[in-house]
């Protein structure tokens, strides 16, 4: 059966049963049950809502059942929070009503060493088709179909009364796979502050079934997601990941952070999700081979999957540098070549071309036309179009890293929006960086997001976050080149 | 005559003169006046305020003077924003009227080929003894004292009304130095975003006379500053910087931002400030030999100043990580072991009083108690305290990276309180990460600050700010050696 068909339960059920929704308020079979009745009202849930505990005739105002199996209606999903011990029996009922998607939230499996009771759930679920996500997750948020089972209180108590402590990002194209729950939940909560849009979140936990491979083929066709990111501690089946991301890579870029780099990082997986982190080099090889984008650390893994999600990738690595800062132009130079990019070298009609624009004074005398641009305070929206077109058509220039302080008096909050339409037409790859944690900075950094041009707080982190782009353009002339390579070969063969 | 009295009058002015003070709202010579109005009548700035302008009476309702030579009273600290040209018979009016200080904001000298008038600019105020900073800087914002140069509007327009662009850092304890005026500016904005204190702020441009080395003698002295910050693209006085540096080391930490590190950076840096960047591992190896850290980015620049004003140096490399996500203490633990640091070992003794403590059930028997400690989601305060009771008072341990993720049930916003005194008894550092960037992370993140336990958002900063730490530990190691090595040979000479 195709991968797509079978997962699409997880995230498109047109009914869902918590088993083990609970009375107490705040347990976690309460919180889950509340989070997809709210999206019901919401009109974000499209489909029917089913709480199940033997012990309870209602919970919020909706009719329970004592089993999945006295539910009339068809069930695509089933969430699973009840004791471990008990779960295998609840699997069983699932495959006996026909469910084919269960996420089980429960722990107390392998990961603390109860591989018996773990595998007696695969069993059961192989023997009915059911696919498990889990056990021993957070399960699955995803704000197009409203499902969502994260079941940390989303606010929590302070002296200054209750705060926002697990935010749901808003919709988006970013979709995000994390063996961690922990890790995953605090990802969401920057996802949500920094206003980045999620396509599905996935918590899988134990991963005793559905893995990253199965997901990442499932993503692959999801039309919500631009960008897959992953976070590992390890992968159980190296060649299936590899097969399979391969394929995917040629449709969506994928960053992956995969910690337990080290000795000592390694030796704490061990300890967190009794992961063998492995040989850390034999995982780089690997990720370089199936086209999957590595990220050094959890700011650089978001920031990756930002332009990843926003921008196309490019077709060299010339990176050209507009800025009205110069002191931001030369810390952005320097990391260009830190990262193995390069400054471009401006075609003579382009230098000539600006020189055009300073005598008609769109440009000052003293504006630095030669990589990186440093067109100075002075600068205004107009010299930042004129400029920006000049430089994206040079055939030179593979991206562009565009630095707008907002500080500068002329540059106003109209230049988003006018720079737009340039930076689509001509198809290449353009980050911006401002610098500032006040109103304006943050507003006009937005602006920006809007437009699907994104936005990093420092001059380093939008050079790190273009590189992705550069390295995806690689990526995906490599992986074309193998296939045509193999396809060529099928041809000779059939011949 | 001795540095610190030299230049105090640019920081703690008995008067101020504002010269080329202007009528025009939001003229610079107006933004300037401004400032020190309202700061005069928000009672933060103590001194008197003269404008200076012959075409005018009065501005912004205050008596103004048709040159400084007509002001009464003393004046110490001159500002000039007028014409480039007239700036040196401006600096000899101020030297003939007896004032010491004077920041020439102006530009047109040096910077774009005007060497000449610079030369002038610098005779004359050798002449009168008059000390300049600038020209063609933005000046000084201090926040104890109420001097602010910053010309730069604080509020620009946009559809939503006026939003804060030129926002002020409140007081606090790290000395920002910039020879970029823009990137100066955009770094007090993040500073003010980020509610990170700021003792003084200094952009000194073409620096024709007080240098960076003159401004690290005054801050070694001021009692509100314990950390120093340098942004720098050259230097040009070598052996008096590192001569005085390796002093100043002794008695703060400086941390330095040196960009135009590659040749695609020297080149930028060049057009930049003309600045002749110089070859990058020549800097390196004098940053070192004169005990100042080197960030590698603007964002290590800033993580390092934070956790240096804040924290104790450590006492060497060994550092324990505590949490309760396992995937974090992984991604930290990767990282100490990439920035050269070590994990603890922790002593027999403290591995038996951790199991101690899971016998009292005062920690979960799951929980892992060798370095990295992961307390797990079933973490509570009293956990985290008594693990850090442990784990600072072990003799195998130099510093502690904390990861009390807020998302974790029964981890409450008591913790911080809880945790300030027992981890100043210990005097090792410590330094905290809590991801999220919605309110609740927000607000758990400061009231660690508000202890002066240094936060931040990603495990891996949180390692590289404490890896400062590490390195101030050594360096102070290392001049106290040198200047005793030193001592010990002037003495045996004296015999």
């Amino acid at each position: 059966m195709n991968i797509v068909k079978e997962l699409d339960g997880f995230f498109n059920p047109s009914a869902v049963a918590i088993i083990g929704a609970s009375r107490e308020k705040g347990a976690v079979g309460r919180v889950i049950l509340e989070n997809f009745l709210t999206n019901k009202e919401k009109g974000i849930f499209k489909g029917e809502v089913y709480p199940v505990n033997p012990k309870a005739d209602e919970i919020a105002g909706v009719k329970c059942y004592p089993s999945i199996k006295e539910i009339p209606g068809k069930v695509d999903l089933g969430v699973v929070c009840v004791p471990a011990r008990i779960v295998p029996k609840i699997i069983e009922d699932c495959g006996e009503k026909g469910v084919k998607c269960v996420i089980v939230i429960s722990a107390g499996f392998s990961e603390i060493g109860n591989h018996a009771l773990e595998e007696q759930l695969v069993k059961t679920a192989k023997k009915h088709g059911v696919r498990i996500i889990g056990p021993n997750c957070i399960g699955i948020y995803d704000p197009w179909s409203g499902v969502d089972t994260l079941f940390i209180p989303m606010y929590k108590d302070s002296p200054k009364g209750p705060l926002l402590s697990m935010p749901r990002p808003k919709k988006g194209h970013i979709a995000f796979i994390s063996q961690s729950g922990a890790f995953g939940a605090a990802v969401l909560d920057y996802f949500a502050g920094t206003d980045l849009g999620l396509s599905k979140f996935i918590s899988y936990g134990n991963k005793c079934d559905v893995d990253e491979a199965d997901l990442l083929e499932y993503l692959a066709e999801d039309e919500t997601t631009r960008a897959i990111m992953i976070y590992i501690e390890n992968i159980k089946e190296g060649r299936k990941f590899m097969e399979i991301s391969k394929k995917v890579a040629l449709k969506k870029p994928i960053v992956v952070l995969k910690s337990g780099r080290t000795a000592a990082g390694a030796k704490a997986a061990a300890s967190h999700t009794g992961a063998l982190a492995g040989v850390d080099a034999i995982y780089d090889a690997a990720f370089k081979q199936c086209g999957v984008i590595r990220a050094r650390d959890m700011e650089e893994f978001c920031d990756m999957a930002k332009a990843l999600a926003m921008q196309p990738p490019a077709k060299g690595n010339r990176i050209a540098v507009v800025t009205d800062g110069g002191g931001c132009g030369v810390m952005a130079s320097d990391e260009i070549e830190f990262q193995g990019m390069k400054l471009a070298e401006f075609s003579k009609e382009t230098l000539e071309k600006f020189e055009e624009l300073k005598k008609q004074g769109i440009l000052r005398d003293f504006a630095v036309t030669i990589d990186p641009v440093d067109l100075t305070g002075s600068a205004d929206d107009r010299g930042f179009v004129e400029s920006m077109k000049l430089v994206l058509s040079d055939l030179n220039v593979d991206g562009v890293i565009l630095l707008p302080m907002h500080q500068v008096p002329l540059v106003t909050t109209d230049l988003p929006k006018k720079l737009s339409e340039i930076i689509k037409k001509y198809g290449k790859p353009v980050v911006v960086c401002d610098i500032g944690e006040a109103d304006m900075a943050k507003y006009y950094r937005r602006l920006f997001d809007e437009e699907d041009i994104p936005t990093y707080p420092t001059p380093e982190r939008a050079v790190r976050a273009i590189k992705a782009l550069v390295e995806y353009g690689k990526i995906l002339e490599k992986l074309k080149t193998s296939k045509l390579k193999y396809n060529s070969v099928v041809n000779r063969l059939r011949k």
